[in-house]
């Protein structure tokens, strides 16, 4: 019996555990110490109330002989799938039926999408990047090379910051995890007439879009022309309406999406079909809930409380004219470290005269290091508090 | 960019979908004709009252800032885990806190644990099979051998039986499906010694213990001495409480389980925090209400009713002098063809004279020729009248 070795070349992520750790110590060394979380990656708010009465009423369902529901189709439930072509449709993208698989989450989908490619292939990931893309392509023995994000290309690399060959697979999350920058419809395009050009498929992570509120930006990779014939899009009711502890995404995969003779819709579907049944009943109606009229208007409200905080600390670093991306259409702001510090030195810096945990760029990639990430998932309060601090410390 | 090759090597099932043409060109044909459908494989009761009520509040502290609750641990919320232990140990099975990894169900599971083992190995499936251990292994590269079940072995394979060289992954699924069969102690203890033996590992489906009421029987593997070294065990709510829709299952993989100096265990929880972010709360406040004293009672009951309905065609098949397998621990029956007929012709001959419709065995795999699946999953009425109508046919 041969395990799979590939595992032990996926790097060992210790980011979260070291960053609990160095809290933990400072605590104990200053048991006193008011300490400030935004390094917080999971929404805080709770789900709004038409999502709460669609899941309680789908759960009644459940319990009664007439209104009971088995096995889910693989792709999704018809009602919650035509809510998301609507949902699209809102912001001009219209979707076929066929193109949709509801999921239990974007991180399955983006680790499990791999299946239906050889692992012959050679796997392009913007650099620093949420890890997820990384490890499940090492688990497959994808060979990965990378595009840098820097302070030059505002963390928006273009195929021109490719590093290391031609990729067959292109990974894209825009707005990015964990530089909060968002792709214009330039620089998408750019990635879009370049994967149609050399035949690669672009795997977008669109799990932030819902903060995106200039309409000049894109929400979905198919507002780009040619997108069709290329890429592959992920959504996530994660940050949309609170799912994290729900459960439910989405992958679009265009039905005329082909690659050497298959429609990577139909392998999509056969794997799913094979190694998955559907999410669960309450899930798809509560999801369903979250595209309805009041569902919409009640998760704007969270998101706009997240935004009023990104934008607390965003106008901070702007009076302190550090350098950051994301804070505008994005829950993340990633910060350049001020005075050169390196990203665990200034973690340091600011847990020991401030009293705020952030999450050092270093962790998401080696072009990460000199860069910090802070969050907008935490309190009105809490937020505020920790921008005044960072102001009086870094203004010094 | 190339595609995963080893899809196209999955054998097409067109099993179910054969059999809903046949019975739509008959109902075509005989438009009054009065059909009864003894091949459904998903369960028709509603859920237990008490897991309704869970589900519902949890939905409800899903709604409330001071009970929200975000990203779930990868493996399970620590009540149900606890839950799913002391429901172990009501069957004698002591399980260690770490040995568990809840699910969105056994499927998945199945589906997904061979990702933690290597493509060159030979995988062992008794033949005929559910067929997702065969096609998710295809999918991953994976050379696959067979142990035949036949009316000489009551369809309960031991090593002897096993063709085409030697195996390093071995799937047991008892109770059967398709076959309903149970492995007594003795033959488990045979596998769980040629498993220990050759260093290969067992990955047992439980999916179906529930229906076991014999306390010879085993309802989990790991009541056999020796399994803690070789065996992975997959549980599912799907049948015992009729979680079909909810989509809630489980998976034991003992914490001392090596090979290759790889805890296999570790391995499985990096699998699942880079491909997968935990089940939803709501699903799981509602599996641990299955296990409460209630949950078990209202559960209970539905299985006696399932029960029920497979006593009355087995006792049918016993008055008609018919060999079958199942029916007794199980909600499967598995049938010979009488007279000699194929699958296929005594499906249609049993539609045409009986309107009955079930499920030919060939479609589990080339050992099944000649044998037919009923289930005891249709009402009360349905199955009695079902089984009448097959006797008055057969009996002649």
């Amino acid at each position: 019996m041969k395990v799979n070795e590939n595992f032990s070349k996926m790097p060992q992520s210790y980011l979260f555990a070291e960053v609990a750790n160095r809290v933990k110590k400072y605590k104990e060394a200053h048991p006193d110490a008011s300490i400030i979380r935004l390094g917080i990656g999971d929404v805080t708010l709770p789900l709004a109330p038409a999502v709460v009465q669609a899941a309680k009423r789908a759960a009644d369902e459940m319990g009664a002989a007439e209104t009971f529901r088995g096995y889910p189709p693989y792709e999704g439930w018809e009602f919650l799938i035509e809510a998301i072509r609507g949902y699209y449709a809102s912001f001009g993208v219209m979707l076929n039926y066929g193109d949709i698989f509801v999921s239990d989450g974007a991180k399955s989908d983006a680790g499990d999408l791999p299946d239906i490619f050889s692992a012959d292939n050679t796997v392009l990931v913007p650099d620093p990047v949420y890890p997820v893309y990384v490890d499940s392509n090492i688990m497959g023995g994808r060979r990965i090379i990378y595009a840098r994000g820097c302070r030059e290309n505002n963390f928006l690399p273009t195929p021109a910051d490719i590093e290391g060959g031609e990729p067959d697979i292109i990974y894209i999350c825009s707005p990015n995890n964990p530089t909060g920058a968002v792709m214009t419809r330039e620089i998408l395009k750019e990635w879009v007439d370049y994967a149609n050009k050399l035949g690669a498929v672009i795997i977008f992570d669109a799990a932030y879009e819902a903060f995106i509120s200039d309409p000049s930006l894109p929400r979905s990779i198919f507002e780009i022309p040619g997108a069709r014939e290329c890429a592959i899009e992920i959504g996530s009711l994660s940050k949309t309406a609170g799912f994290t502890g729900m459960r439910c995404g989405y992958t679009v995969i265009p039905e005329e999406l082909e690659r050497g003779g298959y429609s990577l819709n139909k392998l999509w579907m056969r794997r799913q079909s094979t190694k998955f049944n559907g999410v669960s009943y309450v899930v798809q109606r509560a999801a369903e809930a979250v595209f309805s009229p009041e569902g919409l208007l009640q998760c704007k409200k969270n998101i706009d409380y997240y935004r009023g905080n990104a934008k607390i600390i965003a106008e901070t670093l702007d009076r302190l004219g550090i350098y950051y991306t994301g804070g505008k259409h994005s829950p993340y702001i990633w910060m350049q470290c001020p005075n050169g510090l390196g990203s665990w030195e200034f973690f340091d810096y600011l847990l020991e005269n401030a009293g705020v945990v952030g999450t050092p760029g270093a962790g998401f990639g080696s072009a990460g290091e000199g860069y910090f990430r802070l969050t907008a998932f935490g309190s009105r309060e809490d937020t505020a508090e920790a921008a005044r601090r960072m102001e009086k410390l870094l203004s010094r």
